[in-house]
């Protein structure tokens, strides 16, 4: 027996909808790529989405056609999120920081028939435009006194195009299964692959972000998103701010202290999510810079961090120079990419920060919706005693079934479960440690080191500014842990001091074999250490002649 | 171009599933039907679901089959809401409260195969079952030794039956949209007539019940649940709770001022739904029975009402006593029942509590997923100005597409609005005031007075415990408002002092023509006074010699 409730598709559109008529007015502002900041509001965003679908029409834009962005946080790329899916094209935002060779693969894979860009990636546009067969042509994010002078072919203004544009758009209908974005991950090897994520699975997920134990994005925030547009979505935020008419504060191309403090300041931003290293940036900037009276009237309230863990002094100074609370987040563009998020439990409601913290430094609890399990080599559920260490898999409504075109081959098993290739372990309350990327596991002698354990432990030196721990081959016990360490502008730190610092904080067998310091570690384009590169190069370290610091 | 996210069915058995795994020993406190508070947690209930299911299998209860409850709140109806919905039967919850002809029409009508009955309805089912031809059996929600002796076919007793069956079931998948629960409305006028939620309606409605901008259910809280569980789901709550694994507190069939109080402090409640009604209860008692060394450490902070326009009185106090801030909704059986939610906005925020009471008032604001629209008598929109009346329109994922069976024809348009039969206006932020319901306006020469509003003013008279509008025929404006009072215990007011009271508030055309002394109101089962009946007897008030008081 079927119910009789309305079968009305979940389509992004809706989420459009209620911004533009319950909260049009709600600010939107963005630090633009021309400098100044841009005031906006939904209401404009909505209109200028629809001029946007017009122009995908006069276009000749299929349902389904991939378009391209290659942009910053901004409101220009905003109303490209909307005006592409809502209009049943899929939005292709794509990373300018990778490769522009990774670049050129992902735009060719995804067959993307436009690209919109900011014209600081007009060089880059430049350069692989010739390799690129299926773009018909290439909108300029600007107006057109500021149009790049590249050899391009059709090469088209934004702003002109829009403004022969009406604003009068009526949002189809249409399946709810109905592609919507197409995001490529950053893999670290082999070619990047699509998740192409679907209307359904969008505004299931903006729900979800929406949820109180969650990011609980509602009307009264002012987000600031540091997160790329073009990273899984900027973690969705876009569709659920507008499911809830939330305030979206967008910092362009600067995420450099001066510049986001000054938003968070002058914007009443109430919750920002950013990686740890955008942080730690703000954080040393503000000790450099302000006394206690610049941070009096802050509303920043939650923090949200994850893609790397994220070290014990990031959710410090959160609480010191924001009484703001961590929220530590594990995802990947695979799972839209929330997985689990670290809000706290009637427990902990009332502890102090000290208290807290082991709640705060583990990446988030499993939240209704994305079920995850941590399972052996054999593919059994490890029980979940916060010690049993395996490989992370996920399922649900806004987990991928497969990659874009097939690439992989079959990545979920008959039971929907998804090998996301990270390791960790689960405490009983669902909350999960990652200790490695099933890839950067150190074994030795049979027994697993954590890398990022000791990772953590080595940034909470005071002169160590980052830290990377990969495994380095050994006679004896197959892999022996290497500490590589950036030491902090003007800190002075000798190996026999770290490794002192350590050795009281783990097993004696976990110690590092060696440390090595280095002027700075390679990252990948979303701000991960790029274990892979650094394997390659001291993988051999300890069979190297003492002294050697370089191949 | 489909998209290629998981085809995962939302079902209620996923939110249960959540419950187990990560807050099993997270409390269900109930107070017993026999008395006593019983302390079970989302564990227990999620076994005994399963045992339930098994029991249903062992019943040969087929998929989309009804269930019909006539019970309390408490964790036995708890177990058998999710026992029945997870396993594919369709959840029918029957108000007891209703005339015995009504609760047998509704029984026959939805054709429910089992009932399953406190005993403190036990002379109701004897009384109905013998014109229950569809209902094969009868279980007592009791233990053995508690077993009524009533004579009817088949009477089970549900503690044996569930201690005969296992706590293993794996929970059928199934298509979301089978239907899993039915409620009937408690309609005023004709039959009641079905709402069959679907199990997507369901998880949908669930989701939003969690977010940020309605009830904001967390793993944080404990929820009182003071609306029945009979009265369309508890709006929903006990299925959001159980995708949160919060807390909750079933008062069962004791909602007097001490009984709930006592929980309250007790069981840390963070968050209360219940009608008006049951909130002028409790803060009476707290004042007559508490000083406030008494209400310190409490933990409640957010209230919940609806139903019917929330005196300025409850938000009060709510405040005053429980420092707990009031959110305004308004629904109905049709909508699962979530429609507005009078969550604050931005601006709202650190107002005080005399400043946000004009938003307080309003009976909430639209949230995404629930789209709602006023529309004049033809059918036309009207301005979002808060001052155009017109009647409320409703549609989205969790509203109805016709009643059970047909009843009542089609009952939505062909763009899915549903008529509510609410008069209202909106204002441009969304927040609705209902004015009435279309059936109780007044129309004085024309023009539409509101008896909502005038019953809200006098009840503001400290003299006055309810009240109620009514028209009465006029001869020369058709209709003139009459004002009923019942007063409070021992306290004295005349109509002239009323009328003078209320005379600076209103336009003069306003003013009742008559104010009418009762010793109380008729209800309806869910607490609404029950207008129909008021109007029969005194829509000829006016029109009776002078001094007579009934017909």
């Amino acid at each position: 027996m079927l119910g009789l409730m309305q079968q009305r598709p979940l389509l992004i559109s809706s989420l459009l909808d209620y911004a533009e008529r319950y909260h049009a007015g709600r600010e939107i502002v963005s630090r633009s790529v021309e400098g100044p900041l841009h005031r906006s509001n939904w209401g404009t965003i909505a209109r200028r989405a629809k001029q946007v679908a017009n122009l995908l029409q006069r276009l000749d834009v299929a349902r389904g056609e991939r378009i391209a962005t290659l942009a910053w946080n901004h409101n220009r790329h905003l109303e490209i999120y909307f005006g592409v899916t809502c209009s049943g094209a899929v939005l292709h935002t794509v990373n300018p920081r990778l490769f522009p060779e990774q670049v050129r693969f992902i735009i060719d894979d995804a067959e993307s028939s436009y690209m919109f860009f900011d014209v600081t990636f007009a060089a880059l546009v430049e350069q692989l435009a010739p390799r690129l067969p299926n773009v018909r042509g290439y909108v300029a994010l600007c107006a057109r006194e500021a149009m790049p002078s590249i050899d391009v072919p059709n090469l088209l203004c934004y702003e002109d195009l829009l403004a022969a544009e009406t604003g009068d758009h009526a949002w189809p209908s249409f399946d709810e299964d109905l592609a919507s974005a197409l995001c490529y991950t950053s893999g670290t090897t082999g070619n990047p692959k699509g998740v192409l994520q679907s209307h359904r699975s969008a505004v299931l997920h903006s729900l979800a972000l929406m949820s109180a134990d969650t990011m609980a994005i509602s009307a009264r925030e002012s987000l600031l998103l540091c997160a790329p547009l073009f990273h899984v979505n900027c973690w969705g935020i876009p569709f659920a701010a507008a499911g809830t008419g939330a305030k979206l504060v967008l910092p362009g191309m600067k995420l450099d202290g001066a510049s986001l403090f000054e938003l968070i300041r002058d914007e009443a931003v109430t919750f920002c999510g950013a990686v740890p290293t955008v942080w730690l940036n703000l954080f040393a900037w503000m000790e450099a810079n302000l006394n206690t009276t610049d941070q009096r009237g802050l509303k920043l309230r939650r923090v949200l961090s994850g893609g790397t863990a994220v070290p014990r002094v990031v959710i410090e100074k959160a609480h010191n120079y924001f009484g703001a609370t961590m929220l530590h987040a594990w995802g990947m563009t695979e799972m839209s990419p929330l997985g689990t998020c670290g809000s706290l439990l009637a427990q902990h409601v009332g502890m102090n920060l000290d208290e807290r913290m082991p709640v705060h430094l583990k990446q988030g609890r499993t939240i209704y919706g994305a079920e995850v399990r941590i399972v052996d080599d054999d593919g059994h559920e490890l029980p979940r005693d916060g010690r049993s260490v395996g490989e992370i898999q996920v399922r649900g409504p806004w987990v991928l079934s497969g990659y874009f075109k097939g690439a992989g081959g079959k990545v979920v098993d008959e039971d929907g479960w998804f090998r996301t290739g990270d390791v960790a372990h689960m405490d009983a309350d669902g909350f999960i440690t990652i200790t490695d990327r099933a890839k950067d596991v150190i074994k030795s002698g049979g027994e697993w080191i954590s890398s990022i354990e000791l990772e953590n432990l080595a940034v909470s030196h005071p002169a160590v500014l980052e830290a990377a721990v990969v495994a380095t081959r050994h006679p004896r016990w197959q892999e022996r842990p290497l500490l590589l360490v950036h030491r902090k502008q003007g800190a002075e730190v000798s190996k026999e001091e770290l490794l002192a610092f350590l050795s009281d904080k783990i097993a004696k067998w976990w110690l590092p074999d060696d440390v090595v310091f280095v002027e700075e570690l390679p990252h990948t384009a979303t701000g991960k250490v790029l274990k892979t590169r650094l394997r390659e190069e001291y993988g051999d370290w300890l069979e190297r002649p003492a002294g050697t610091t370089s191949r």
